[in-house]
């Protein structure tokens, strides 16, 4: 089982590395490219040549602004894509309705603005389709994330 | 493989039914529940609760307003949940940010205002991951997508 | 006379100490809880429960992004819930939208962005309509609240 | 226990009668008043005066546009303040905002765009905190509005 | 001929200020005050009563959030008044949707957000309807803008 | 006492007609010229010539899309300048924020949407700095108004 | 000199009807193309290559919802290409920051919503770059359209 | 082939470097001009009859709030002009409207937000219709930016 992470400048590392967090929690593999749908674009679409050769199953992309690389990515292959709309300008509202609106049978499924920690998660739900094992980790996850919220809380707030 | 469609009330039936109709399209299961999170919170979480244990694979859910279905679905199962934000108020601003902007850790997939299709779609792309036979009928369906739109514009169009 | 507030992250802890804050001054018994409708909606159901048995009158809930906990609260009890929205993207329009724009039967009052202070107000007039004590109070707060405005402008401004 | 709906222009009839509809469901008397904060601010205040006299508990204020009449309203009286906005343009945004982000001090508790069947609701969750037997009758309505759910959908849809 | 300058709290004072500095640069009387539609609203229209009383033409009024404060006084009075949204929340969304989207008969002259400088000048161009002195200021302040203007850039820019 | 009203296109006639509905109402002599900013620039700066030198004293604009033309009539005439935003797209945020946002120091008076109604009473307030007999008019308008909406409203609303 | 016009979907057909009847007022050769950036990539590619080769200087392209067409267009030429934003959604807010928030050194020449005519009218001021004729032709144009607008308003407007 | 670069105030200088930053990189000979539509629209015009004179073919034009010089030049013009909204408040939207919305007849070519440089990258696409050297240019540019973009990101990126 194996994600791509896929977004389009170095600028927006920082706000891609939740999604690769995620996914190292969950021990799936993956691997990072940096290429832009509106620079390289035959660039992109050689990398997704190579991720469908080598067996990927999802692709998680960011972007901003006309926040394009998703959908183009949705256009070129039959695997599921996820988008993380990042905030570069207009609260980030560019970015979220350029990959949410996609067009009928080629859909992106969305994230929450610069919220790239819940496209793993996405990502992690998609492939326990397929793996029980997966599947016992999400309920460990959540089990476990119920018990520290409850430890972390437990003392109450003063306010 | 088989896939719940959740919406809160039957006058979102025609808005919905485009989900179906794409899941019937790849011959997947589905089943239909008209089941509101603020209305019926324990049938819901019943319901929830079956569909685990009859083996569904995806949750496809739709709202409109505070569209707080799909969000709090995904709170109570880690199946992956397909939103889709359905306009009531607003254009449909307040369903679509209050399905995508969800926290860290509890995703919803989101997909474009009023789209249902392309939630089902999402699902059939989501279960790909582990059926090679569904991946066949997406890329055929891809192709039959392509000839079908050339064809259907071969002769050009007269402006 | 009890009021609860809730709210879902230590993080929102300094926007919600207003609620608590007006309170105080008018000697309402609160309690605060960190609970996410999210996260631990099992936790959320029994404290919900809890307060139900324990005579709370009023809930505050404060939340943000795709903010279903005062939603998710009113779903599960036949107390007012009044909810605030925290900014944290998009200006806050998401929180504002996803607690307002509730469904028919299940209503949140809504008080504007981050303000927490006046989700405590208005859990005083709610509990001055049983408390005449209280109602006095309220009658004094504002008068007290004029005359020290007026006393602060009463050497008017030089601009 | 005494409730009153102000609204501003008797164009937004309709649109305010769920208020009524529902507080005729829970038996609470209300009277109904048609009166601008900018045309009849005269009008205005001495019904105030009148309706704080008559032991009115609840005020529920419906209006569009730049929707001051909730706010001015709260700003003379202690009672708590229903506002409904009322959509006339911008999607109704403007009377959402200038209804629900009042100042430090003057809530008005905000209910969703039209909905003036939730500000019915509130009132009487309001209300309630005095009344057992009205607790009562919002345990009874929610059971009832449950069961009728579950039975107007018991037969499941067909998409 | 003279200007009354209306907002409601001490923290606007700064961006109130270029409503001044521009009355000041026409000669024109103005006085200061800070009044609060909401929390001294007996006091604002005793200062109204006072303006007119004293030959006031015109007012100027800023207010931020559901900025209610220009239209409260455009109800109270007929002298035209200007209001000027200040940003606080939304971008300041809020404030100007409630000054500009006043209902029928009650018009406010909105001017653009913390634009205070082009409230006073708007004040000036009012009063200049009756004074043939202020239009010769008015034309004389525009040759010397233009003047100004030009003589600054007359170097051109490097870009 | 003159005002002249000005618009870019015949079929925003009925949108204008409100602006001298209520100047008629007053006694006002105005006169309407269909002029667009971006089609007829020169014309327009023609008649705005012949205004000026026909001693009109207020100029009453309105304008969709990139509204301009209120903002250019301003930036070309020292008479204040009343802008009417008319609804063509985005609701009309387009024209609302293209007429209120003018650069420092040259104002445009923007009432609200569609709303040329009001644009003719802000006329009328401004003339009446002038005239103690328009002012007796408007105080008599303000009383008729109040009577009227009394009386209409005398009966009380059925809900 | 040739100019191509590229949309998605037949539906949109009437709305980009506006860019032919302008080419044609000013003689100019185009063609016309449905082509999907999602659904046909590979023709839409195949067309763009035809379209180098056989000299077309400018590439119009109109699109609604995640409108990547004239990004993915623009990233594929070095041709100016003009986009048209549709609106089918949100009043077509998705469209047009999909549109026109491109990201550095790949442009598109974004014109107003649904003004599909304008884009012709870009198109024709781009090629007259080259073509002192068809400056000529704009001139004229320029001319008879004010002469148009005077004559067609030459009688006034009756409000 | 000559460009000219037009904004409304020195303050601005920064954002508009972008465009003449481009028109270097081309070798395109270009000259910048502060102007104001608002505060020296007389000077505009003798600029804009001169850069004609002077055979100028793009007019470049930045501006923020209601940012309408584009359009003013644009109704001056017959040459191509390119809108370049800038950041001033409401997060840019006022200025991207008042551009982007321009009227039947005369476009503005708009580019992203602060987005000075595809500006000037759009003058140039524009001027390479005529000029077979520019093109390759513009060829040269896109595999320089694509060999540069492959090479920065060669090494692959680490999350």
């Amino acid at each position: 089982m194996k994600v791509a992470i896929i977004f389009g400048s170095k600028s927006d590392t920082e706000k891609m590395r939740g999604a690769a967090k995620c996914l190292k929690e969950f021990g799936i593999n993956y691997s990072a490219h940096i290429l832009s749908a509106h620079r390289v674009p035959e660039e992109l679409e050689k990398t997704l040549s190579k991720l469908e050769v080598e067996g990927y199953d999802v692709i998680i992309a960011g972007a901003g602004l006309a926040a394009h690389l998703p959908g183009v990515i949705a256009s070129k292959t039959i695997l599921p894509v996820i988008g993380v709309p990042i905030e570069a300008a207009f609260n980030g509202m560019d970015a979220l309705l350029s990959i949410v609106q996609m067009p009928k049978s080629i859909p992106v499924a969305t994230v929450g603005l610069n919220n790239s920690y819940n496209a793993g998660m996405l990502a992690v739900q998609m492939l326990s389709i397929k793996s029980p094992e997966l599947k016992e980790k999400l309920l460990a996850f959540r089990k476990n994330m119920k018990e520290q919220f409850i430890s972390e809380n437990s003392l109450g707030v003063e306010l």
